[in-house]
């Protein structure tokens, strides 16, 4: 398998963990590639137009996209324990929570875009403060419910861990960890895995 | 169930048109919610916080999000023919095509904030060229491989209908049927469904 890569992307880094943790990563090839959403990227458009890393070729050729669908990808390519479950509630949960990391990524990534892409006279306060409270809200409450993160290792565990380590990464909202210690501890221990070690961000 | 519902909202068309075509709509009681980037919204915060419609309040009382997580949900409530099938090549094509649906509306909506939402003076083109090639070439590819949209329906064809809905709705990029008459011909088939025509978007 290729997978277009960035070493500072928090979504390829969903990808590589979920590899390392279902004992894939030997067989995936990675081939470096940038993208910004203000720098088309021709060679990645021809696998996937929406121009965006990970993007996935299997070994059948298919170009698979996004970082849900992949990693369920992988998650179906190894007969270990699953990191989501098969079905039930327990499914729904650890979805819903992949949700919520993507969605503090996906916030947290226009008002990075916001505050250090774009042209300074050209920004708007009003569109980081709102992306921003998406941001905080969800830390909070993962904060005051820190049992949603219990239990095994999961793909919404891995999706809150790689947003919380993007944040830390990029600090567009500053500091993370003030107010949140509950949360900061589940993500220290979480940091200690060998996926998240090997995955760690670089500018 | 309950649904944070806007009429406007693709992603909400998204799980209507699903719910439609698997029976269960009479079990879905819609909850008005107004949603922007830049005006908060405290009451499904409480459910959501990163404040998005579609939320489902299952019948259970747990809040699922995003509309791919609630897709799915409702997918597994009904005993028809599924619209994400079970497994297989078949199921990644299926959620791949999905997730080109919703990357068309990610950088579409992204485009209309740009040049509806955002302050004239703060706008910047190079962010608008950027995202609106996201949509025309993935609107092109899907012309050019009309074959990823062949064979009874499933939630890749809802989702690309949705996102070709919502670009014809609100017309960020303008026009979008010329030099696209394959595509254009499967979307005004698929337009003829009862699902699609009971949600038609509305301003």
């Amino acid at each position: 398998m290729k997978l277009y890569y960035s070493s500072a992307s928090p979504y390829v880094r969903k990808v590589m963990v979920t590899a390392i943790e279902t004992g894939l990563e030997g067989k995936i090839e990675k081939a470096p590639a940038t993208v910004a959403p203000n720098k088309p990227n021709a060679e990645v458009a021809r696998d996937n137009p929406l121009m965006k890393v990970p993007t996935l070729i299997t070994d059948g050729g298919e170009a698979l996209f996004d970082s849900r669908v992949i990693c369920e990808y992988l998650d179906s390519l190894h007969s270990g324990r699953k990191l989501i479950p098969a079905s039930g509630g327990e499914r729904w949960r650890v979805l819903c929570l992949q949700a919520l990391g993507d969605g503090i990524l996906d916030a947290g990534l226009l008002t990075r875009y916001e505050t250090f892409l774009r042209p300074e006279p050209l920004r708007w306060s009003e569109w980081t403060s709102g992306q921003s409270l998406k941001v905080t809200q969800s830390l909070d409450m993962l904060e005051d419910d820190i049992d949603l993160l219990a239990g095994p290792i999961n793909l919404g565990q891995i999706a809150v861990a790689c947003a919380i380590g993007w944040l830390e990464f990029r600090k567009p909202l500053g500091e993370n960890r003030p107010g949140r210690p509950k949360l900061f501890q589940w993500y220290d221990d979480f940091l200690k895995r060998p996926s998240m070690q090997a995955t760690m961000p670089k500018a």
